[in-house]
């Protein structure tokens, strides 16, 4: 990984299932890590077939991590050559050990790994999750901020956030400057302020010509008007299409003539 | 929950599971959202029965979202009173839209919901996502930052992880993060989706009405438009301001009578 070691995550980052009990749990975990770009799973200490049919039908196409899965009786093997262990825990636990949100556990075990580290991420069953003899053996629990009212993650919910987390930490920083939203994926060159105050008195001589006014302020009109197009930010292209319909719209006035105007005749009148 | 409004990210976002088939998804949509305090599910266009077995076996404790989910038979009418509408999309599409990641989209729908906005996230369909029809009704696109090789989100792990961040966005910033936003010094109610689609129903048939196609491509031009003003979020004044524009020039194109359209008399001619 020396090329792109932020974009491959899954050499030095296992996750591990203990004692799961579901078969369609490690389908939906090797569907989880795979989208991500996971590729280690290890199984310790399963309490199911894990190649079976409920697997292959959550894995969705993910059953490669399944059939390459390292199996361990026990937790203990499994972890024995790892550096770090994080262990993902539903709620608070009489084991006391420092906890990290999915965020900051993606940025520590990224951060193991890049040092030549072994980081191995801890799930436990579905009902009962990491027993405390197992959360000893982690260096801090991972809390995924659950509503407190409603606790019941999926334990490959609980895989995918986490998995996600160290996606997106192996992407890098989210951009210092985050887009403004909406954005523009601008094809076209955006408009100058030049062009942008032509159109403005293009869109005043429009408004006049299709008498639009009518005796109200045009001054408080146009500031509006001004700021709409201004958050904008219109790009050449637009200000084209904008301008076109302007002068559509004036030819249109011009034919009409100058009886449609309300200061020359009443349009009740008419 | 007045006393810490952050922690409450469900009032004012929505997720909408727009075509779902597979009432197991609806079920793990449920629970991937009720874990992370989200509470309002919408149901737009489904299309199998989502008060089912499945379902509920999947929602594990999350059938209340389940029975209180609007359901509507058609996106339009789901999303009609929302003023920020995101769709969240496996790959890039040809509808050309601002693109954000789960956590970008997290900040602006929380900045928006906190300033009196309502917030639709819309998921597609299992095979085929959104449509393009679909995505156009859409102010910016969310895509989760998938591995190419293999970017087969499970509907209910996309609401998982959008879930997910919602919740870590609503507990407070993580890193100083803020977002930037059009700046957009609100007095007036920001217009809904339905204002907004009223609105370019007007624009294409002012813009038919003076003759402004001429025999181009109409929907290529809409298209731009729909992008220019979705971009700008227009206010409710605004929207007021541009439709008394569109209604002038009209009434311009009627007192011109129609030798003025180019389909019955050329300009150079007349």
């Amino acid at each position: 990984m020396s090329a792109t070691p932020l974009s491959e995550p899954s050499t030095d980052v296992r996750i591990v299932l203990v004692g799961t009990s579901h078969p369609g749990n490690i389908g939906s975990t090797a569907r989880a890590m795979k989208t991500m770009a996971l590729r280690r799973l290890v199984l310790a200490e399963p309490d199911c077939e894990p190649e079976s049919e409920d697997a292959w039908a959550m894995a969705a196409g993910a059953h490669d991590l399944i059939v390459a899965a390292d199996r361990h009786p026990s937790l203990a093997d499994a972890i024995a050559d790892c550096t770090l262990v994080l262990g993902c825990t539903a709620r608070r636990r009489s084991v006391p050990l420092p906890e990290l949100d999915p965020r900051q556990a993606a940025a520590h075990a990224l951060a193991t790994a890049g040092a030549g580290g072994r980081v191995a991420i801890l799930f436990g069953r579905e009902r009962i999750g990491l027993t405390n003899d197992e959360l000893k053996r982690c260096h801090a629990a991972v809390h995924v901020p659950t509503d407190p009212e409603f606790g019941s993650l999926n334990v490959a919910s609980a895989v995918q956030i986490m998995a996600y987390e160290l996606r997106m930490a192996s992407l890098g920083p989210t951009p210092a400057e985050p887009v403004a939203v909406p954005a523009h994926d601008r094809t076209e060159p955006p408009a100058t302020v030049d062009q942008l105050e032509r159109f403005f008195v293009h869109l005043d001589e429009a408004l006049n010509d299709i008498d639009f006014h009518k005796g109200r302020a045009a001054d408080i009109v146009m500031q509006r008007l001004r700021r709409l197009y201004l958050r904008a930010q219109p790009d050449e292209r637009e200000l084209r299409i904008l301008r076109g319909i302007l002068s559509e719209a004036q030819r249109m006035a011009r034919l009409a003539g100058p009886e449609a105007r309300s200061d020359r005749k009443r349009e009740g009148q008419g």
